[in-house]
């Protein structure tokens, strides 16, 4: 069996998916597309995802894409190791509910807040037509657009209504926290993943939204999720965890 | 076993559920919710489901949400009774792919040329002390706004976005029609019901994008959904199959 993943590190959606290799001890050829050269968006991996979005696994020749969508697959061809998703059917439809939700909303207002920080700094940086140059490649409407917004910075209203989105979103972890242990029951889950690849950024970019005092629960299990092995493994050279911290992309 | 769903009738979200159902011939209480009327967000309503939205189900007590989680569940208890997910993991994954693609992108713009045609009829009927009535009720913040802003007409670039993203949604389908039968693969699956719902009301609210000539594929893929017992069933007395076409609310 040949399984490769393209991923642009510990960080995002990428993250995901390592979290979920990580954490059932999956072998895999590793390709860290370099998302700071644009790589994602070259003709070799728009090849392989024509939407020039990380992370993509090719299973013996087959891609699959979608983040999330690689973590399900990934949890039923290897069901044995360290199953990630409850068995219980309710359960399973509450961890679809959280997914779900971070995929369609959670990630997008964290996502807007990162591409302003990117805006603000090397986008322009860039001259007009070297910037210009870069946007041509981006293969989807949506993402030049947001390129495009990012680099002439995002208006006043769109980031108080995205940080109004991400206070809804730590909120609903705090009040789902207070009645379980994990976000889709006892059990550590693909919803505990998936989540904590988005929220993981919230208190070092919004500190007033997430933190100890405000959001006690959610800080709790941000640290259970950072207590276990494989996500200590997967984040241990993560630039956000170093000194300096680095750009990140969001999706 | 008790199996109760609560839906808005044939149509959007709640058609999904009600397809999925018939399909799998499963008995189930039916709470029919009538959306012209907001009993979706009537205190016993907004019990079941806090979000006051159709469809919910629940099963034994449990409320499950969300109209494609609950297509999954269903699949999920009852699977023995007409499959509607793929067995191979790989078709299973585009399945989900096709899902997320209409949850996150296609139903959005779809269910914004419903709001603008809503708005311009009922929403403007009343006077500004009844609506803001009504709106007072409805409980998640972007359903207020979006209510607010349908009676005031959406932007004309609005429109025009929603238009372009409904096009290349129905480009998608004559793409992937192109190389097989169903969206899924060779088998009829959740892909097909999930997006059918959404898609059903294209050629008949936006006749330029969707016809026979210029999307000869989606169009005889429509057709295939609807030669289905199951869904013939299902829509037999829908308000939009009427030849007095009624207002659909979609989600």
């Amino acid at each position: 069996m040949s399984l490769e993943l393209y991923h642009g590190g510990p960080g995002a959606n990428s993250l995901k998916v390592l979290l979920t290799m990580a954490e059932k001890g999956i072998d895999y050829v590793d390709h860290k597309i370099d998302l700071h050269n644009f790589e994602q968006h070259s003709p070799e991996f728009v090849k392989i995802n024509p939407r020039g979005q990380v992370p993509a696994l090719v299973h013996d020749g087959k891609v699959i894409t979608e983040s999330t969508v690689i973590c399900e697959y990934l949890d039923a061809i290897f069901p044995d190791q360290v199953p990630l998703r409850p068995k219980d059917e309710y359960w399973r439809a509450q961890m679809r509910i959280w997914t779900k939700f971070v995929d369609e909303y959670f990630c997008w207002c964290v996502s807007t807040l990162g591409w302003e920080m990117l805006g603000k700094t090397f986008m322009r940086q860039m001259n007009e037509a070297e910037f210009e140059a870069h946007v041509a490649k981006v293969p989807t409407h949506e993402q030049q657009v947001k390129w495009r917004t990012a680099r002439k910075g995002f208006p006043q209203d769109v980031l108080d209504e995205e940080r109004r989105k991400i206070r809804y979103s730590v909120g609903k972890l705090e009040i789902d926290l207070a009645q379980r242990r994990w976000l889709a029951g006892d059990e550590y889950s693909l919803a505990d993943i998936c989540t904590y690849a988005i929220a993981v950024s919230v208190p070092r970019m919004q500190p007033d939204i997430m933190n100890d005092e405000d959001t006690p629960r959610a800080m709790e299990w941000l640290r259970a999720v950072e207590a276990r092995p494989a996500v200590q493994k997967t984040i241990a050279d993560a630039p956000w965890r170093q000194p300096q911290p680095a750009r990140a992309v969001n999706a």
